[in-house]
C-alpha cells in the first residue's frame, strides 16, 4: 500500500553560470525541507546552471563544474530525497537532466526526452534526447519524473509513466518562460494531464529574470481530478509543503478501464520504463516524523492549501513581470543603481516608475535633458513625477550642445529647418549624456522604447535606444497606457494625469506629434499584433478591414527597421512573440508584402 | 549502358526573400544551360528563397510564394532537367528540399535528411527531416540527389545512394558558409566521399553575402577517384559545364567487392531507396545535340577543366570574403554608397580600402573627425590614404562640440582630467556625426572595429561601434596587419606605410596607446583564439604557458563585454567562431574562470 508523501516544492531564483551560488541556494532549501519533515524536495529544471545557459554549455569547464556540484549535493542531507536539474554528460553528449539524490548517492538520472527548439528555445543545439522513462519507487509510491516540455505532449513521458508505469505522482521540473496568457495555458495543460492520467502532479517552475526571459514560477500541485490544490506565488521565490495521499489515484483508476489490469504493479511496461526502487522503506522513521505544517513565512515562501491566483488583472501580472525582469537584470549583472532619461512623456514615466518600484526609489536617478523644443508642461510633469516617486534627478540641457553640432555640421545641411537628421542628432546628444552619467556613476541606463515604436522604427539608434536594458520593449503603446492607469489606481495617482492625457510627442521639432508620422496607436497596435505575433500576411490583415495603405506602410516600416532592432538592448519578453531570440529575422531580405 | 551526361553547375548569388528575383536569376541560367546542350542544370540549396531565410519560413505567405515560383519553373525549359532548392510544404511541415523539374512536371522532391542545428545553423527550428533516399534514372544513369549537410556524414545519404542505390553520380546542392580553412576541409570531405563510394560528385554551393554569412561558392566536380576535375571561382557568381562519363565508376566498382553483386542494378536497396525513372531516353535527341563547350565568359562564368585554387594565400582569400560580404550587405540592403570614419589608424584604413575595392572608389566617402588629441601624423596619413584611394572626404572637427559637452556636464566630473567617461563622449560625438552624415546623405556607415577590440570591449558603444555593418569584426588585429601588407603588395602600397608602422592608439587622451590598456596584440590574439574559437578554460590556457594574470584579465574582459557585442552591428564571419549567431552567450552570467 502506498504511503503519504510530504513534498517540498522549491521555486527558486537561480542565476545563469553561478553554479556555486545556485548550489548554496539549493543546499539552504534542502535543509529547510528536511526540517519541515518533507520526504522529497524538488527544484526546477537546470537549477544548478541557471536557465538557459546557452553556449556556456559548450565549455567543458562549465559542464565539469556543474557535475562537481551535483556530486556535492549528495552529502547535504542524506535522509531526504532531492530532485534537481543539471547538465549530465554521458558518452560525449550533454543531457538536460534531473538527478534523484538520496542516501549519499545519485540514483539513475532522468534525461529530458522532448527538447524544444522553437520560439526562444535552442535545446537541440546543446542536448541529446533521453530515451528512458523511469519510475522511482519511494515507500511503495510510484513516482514518474520528467522535465518541462516532456509534459506538454499528451502522448509524452507523463502519460507513459502514468498509464504504462502506474505512477501515482508525476514530478515535472521546469524552466518555462512567461508570456501573457501562458500561466493559464500551462495550468489548463497540467490539469488535463492530471485528469487524463488520473495522477497527482507536482510541477516546479523556475522563477526569475534572465536577459529577455522571465520565469514566472507559479509552481503547482494538482490532484488526480485535475484540480489545483496548491500554488506558489508568481514572480518571486516561494515554496510549497504538502502531503500527497495516493489513495485518490487508486480510487479514480478503479473506475477507469485503462488501469483495470494494473493492480499496483506494472502493466506491460516493456523495456521503455525502468523501475528504480529507492528502498525508502528502511527509512520509514522519516515518514513517521510527521512535523506539523510550518506557519507561512513571508520572507521566503508560504504554503497554500487553496487555489488562489494572487493576481488581480492582466495589468498587474505584466507589471509584476516587468518589475522582476528589470530587478533581476540590474542586480544579476552587478549593478546597484539605474538611471533613466525622463522626457515628460508616458514611456519614460512608466519606465522610471517600474524601476523605482523594482529596485527602490533610492536606487533610481532621472536625468532631464530639455531642449528648445521641450514644452514647459513636459518639464513640469517630469518634476512632479520625480517628486511623487521621491527619486533623485539631474537636469542637463542640450540646447547649447545641439547648436554646437549645427554649427560644425553647417556644410552638411541645405537649409536651417529641423529635419529628421537634426532630430536624430538631438536624440543622440541625449544618448551620449545619459551614457556619460552611466560611465561616471556606474549606473545602468534603462531605455524607454515601447514595442509599437521599436516595431516601426520610430526611435533613434544610439539616441533614445541607448541603454543596457529596455523594460517596456515588448509592451505596445496601448498597453503602456493601461499599465499606467493600473499603477495610478494602485499607487494613488503617482504618475501625473497630464502625462497620460497629453498627445504623444518626441519633441524634436516644433509642434511635433506621433500622430503626424504614425497611425493612431489603437489601430497601429492591432496591425502590429497581426503582423508580428500572428505572422499574418498583408492580404490577411487587409481582409480584416484595415486600410490597405496603412497596412502596407506599417509592414514596410517593420521590415525596414530590423537593423535597428538588431542593435537594441535586451528587454523583458511579455508577449508570445517578442523581438530578440524569439523572432529571428534576416536584416537583408527582399521579401515584400503579399 | 549509362550515357555521358552534360552538367551545368550554376553557382548563383541568390538574395534572401527575393523569390521573384531569384526565379529570374534561375530562369536566365536555365536558358543558358539549355543553349550549351547541357542535360542537367543544378542550382544551390534553397536557391529560390535565399539562405538562410530564418523566421521568414514561419510565414505561410512566404512558403506559398516560393511554391508558386517553383511551379513556374516547370515551363521555363521542359527539355532540360532543372534541380533547384526550395522550401517544400507537406502535411503541415516544411522541408528543406530539392526539386527535380523536367518535361513540364516536378518529379518526386528530395527532402534533406540531416538538418544542422549547431554553430550558425537553426534548421531544426524550421524543417522536418526527410526520410527517403531517391535515385533518379536519367538515360540509364543512376543519379543520387542530396542537400548540403547530408554529404558531410560518411554513413549519410550519399553513401546509401552510391553503395546501396548504385548511383554513378551524386548531386549535392549546398549553402555552405565560409570560414577560414573551410574550403580545404570541404574539398577533402568531398574527395573522401567520392573515393569511398567510387562515385562522381557534382557539388553546387551558393555564393554571396547574407548578413553575417559569406557563401564562398567553390562548386566542384569530382571523379570517382576523388580528384577535382572542375571548380567554380570562389566568392563570385560562376558556372561549370562538364560532361560526366560514368564509365570510370563502372570500372572502379569492378575492383571493389562491395559493388560485386550489383550488375548495374539495385543491391538490396530495400524500402529506403525509391527509384524514379525520368524516362529520359525518349529525349536522346537532346543528348546527341552535343554542343561544343562554350568559350569562357568573363562576365557570368567560366568552365574549368583543370584544378586551380584561384587564391594565392590566406590573406587573399580573407580579403575576397570581406569584399563580397561588404558589397552584398550594402547593395542587397538597397544602399548605393557607404561612409567610413577615418582616424589615421590601421583599422579604419583597412575598412576604407576594402570598401573602396568592394563597391568602387566613387561610392565611398571618408569622414575625418579630428580632435585636440589627434596627432598631425594621423591626420596627414588619412589625407594620404584618401588621395591614394581617390575617394571623397569630409573634415568635421569635434573639439568645439566636445568642449560644449564638458561645459554642460561640469557638475558630473570631479576634476578636469580626461577619464574614460570623457574618452567615450568623444567617441560618441563621432558616432553622432557619422550617423548624421548617413541620415542626410543616405549612405551606409561601415564601422571599423576588429575582433580583438570587440572581444575585450576596447571600443565605445554608440561611438566607434556605431554603424550598419562591420567588415572586419571577425578579424583579429594581427590579421588586420597581414591583410594590409597583402593589399600593399597587390595594390602598390596604397595604404601609407606609416599607418601600418605606428603603435595603435585610440587618440582619446594625450599620449594614449593601446598597449597601456591591453596585452601586446600578438599575445592577446592567441589568448582570444584559445578562449573564443576553442572554448578553452582558464587553466587550459595558462597551461599553454601564458601569464596567468594576463589570461585572467583577458577572459574577464571578454565576459564583461557581452552586452556591448549584443548591440554591435553585424559583420562578415571569417572564423570558425564569430560573434553573433555563432556564439550565443548570455549577457547575465556569473560563470567565472576555472
Amino acid at each position: 500500500m502506498a504511503t503519504i508523501l510530504r513534498l517540498f516544492l522549491a521555486q527558486v531564483n537561480a542565476t545563469v553560470g553561478d553554479i556555486r551560488g545556485n548550489y548554496k541556494l539549493i543546499s539552504g532549501y534542502v535543509k529547510e525541507a528536511r526540517e519541515s519533515g518533507s520526504d522529497l524536495v524538488i527544484f526546477p529544471e537546470l537549477v544548478l546552471t541557471g536557465y538557459p545557459p546557452e553556449d556556456l554549455l559548450l565549455k567543458t569547464a562549465f559542464i565539469d563544474e556543474n557535475l562537481k556540484y551535483i556530486e556535492k549535493l549528495k552529502s547535504v542531507a542524506p535522509d531526504i530525497i532531492v530532485i534537481a536539474g543539471f547538465a549530465d554528460s554521458r558518452e560525449g553528449s550533454i543531457f538536460n537532466s534531473a538527478a534523484v539524490i538520496y542516501n549519499n548517492r545519485i540514483w539513475p538520472v532522468y534525461h529530458k526526452q522532448r527538447l524544444p527548439n522553437y520560439s526562444v528555445f535552442d535545446e537541440e543545439r546543446y542536448f541529446r534526447k533521453g530515451e528512458t522513462d523511469y519510475i522511482f519507487k519511494i515507500a511503495n509510491n510510484l513516482v514518474g519524473l520528467n522535465i518541462c516540455e516532456d509534459i506538454f505532449y499528451a502522448n509524452g513521458p507523463a502519460t507513459v509513466q502514468s498509464i504504462e508505469g502506474c505512477a501515482d505522482l508525476i514530478i515535472n521540473i521546469s524552466a518555462s518562460p512567461y508570456h501573457t496568457g501562458k500561466i493559464d495555458e500551462r495550468e489548463k495543460m497540467l490539469a488535463t494531464r492530471a485528469y487524463d492520467n488520473r495522477v497527482n502532479i507536482a510541477y516546479v517552475n523556475l522563477v526569475g529574470g534572465q536577459d529577455e526571459l522571465i520565469f514566472d514560477g507559479n509552481s503547482l500541485i494538482l490532484d488526480e481530478k485535475g484540480s489545483i490544490v496548491a500554488r506558489c506565488r508568481p514572480f518571486r521565490e516561494d515554496f510549497i509543503i504538502r502531503d500527497i495521499d495516493p489513495g485518490g489515484v487508486a480510487e479514480a483508476r478503479l473506475k477507469d478501464s485503462r488501469f483495470r489490469i494494473q493492480k499496483h504493479g506494472m502493466k506491460e511496461a516493456g523495456n521503455r520504463i525502468e523501475v528504480v526502487d529507492l528502498d525508502y522503506k528502511k527509512n520509514t522513521a522519516l515518514l513517521k516524523r510527521c512535523c506539523p505544517y510550518r506557519a507561512p513565512n513571508n520572507k521566503t515562501g508560504t504554503k497554500l492549501l487553496k487555489y488562489s491566483n494572487f493576481i488581480s488583472c492582466p495589468e498587474e501580472e505584466i507589471l509584476e513581470a516587468l518589475m522582476l525582469g528589470t530587478r533581476d537584470y540590474i542586480f544579476k549583472n552587478g549593478f546597484k543603481k539605474a538611471v533613466v532619461a525622463l522626457s515628460g512623456g508616458i514611456d519614460s514615466a512608466l519606465v522610471t516608475t517600474i524601476a523605482s518600484l523594482a529596485i527602490g526609489r533610492e536606487n533610481i536617478t532621472a536625468v532631464l535633458m530639455p531642449s528648445c523644443f521641450s514644452s514647459s508642461e513636459c518639464i513640469e510633469d517630469s518634476f512632479t513625477l520625480v517628486g511623487n516617486l521621491k527619486i533623485n534627478h539631474m537636469v542637463i540641457p542640450i540646447t547649447e550642445i545641439f547648436e554646437s553640432y549645427l554649427k560644425n555640421l553647417k556644410s552638411l545641411f541645405k537649409d536651417v529647418e529641423i529635419n529628421l537628421t537634426k532630430e536624430n542628432i538631438q536624440a543622440r546628444i541625449r544618448g551620449n549624456i545619459i551614457m556619460a552619467v552611466s560611465n561616471e556613476k556606474g549606473w545602468l541606463v534603462l531605455s524607454t522604447g515601447n514595442k509599437s515604436e521599436i516595431s516601426v522604427g520610430y526611435c533613434t539608434l544610439y539616441g533614445d535606444m541607448a541603454g543596457g536594458f529596455s523594460p517596456i520593449k515588448d509592451i505596445y503603446k496601448t498597453t503602456v497606457y493601461s499599465i499606467c492607469r493600473f499603477i495610478n489606481k494602485k499607487y494613488n495617482n503617482i504618475i501625473p494625469e497630464s502625462i497620460i492625457a497629453r498627445a504623444p510627442s518626441a519633441e524634436l521639432k516644433p509642434g511635433q506629434k506621433d500622430r503626424d508620422s504614425l497611425p493612431p496607436y489603437d489601430i497601429l497596435d492591432r496591425i502590429l499584433f497581426c503582423y508580428i505575433e500572428e505572422d499574418r500576411s498583408y492580404n490577411s490583415i487587409v481582409g480584416m478591414g484595415f486600410d490597405p495603405v496603412m497596412v502596407r506602410d506599417v509592414i514596410n516600416m517593420v521590415d525596414r527597421s530590423e537593423y535597428k532592432r538588431r542593435q537594441a538592448s535586451p528587454g523583458v519578453k511579455i508577449s508570445a512573440r517578442a523581438f530578440g531570440k524569439d523572432r529571428r529575422y534576416p536584416v537583408t531580405s527582399k521579401f515584400k508584402l503579399q
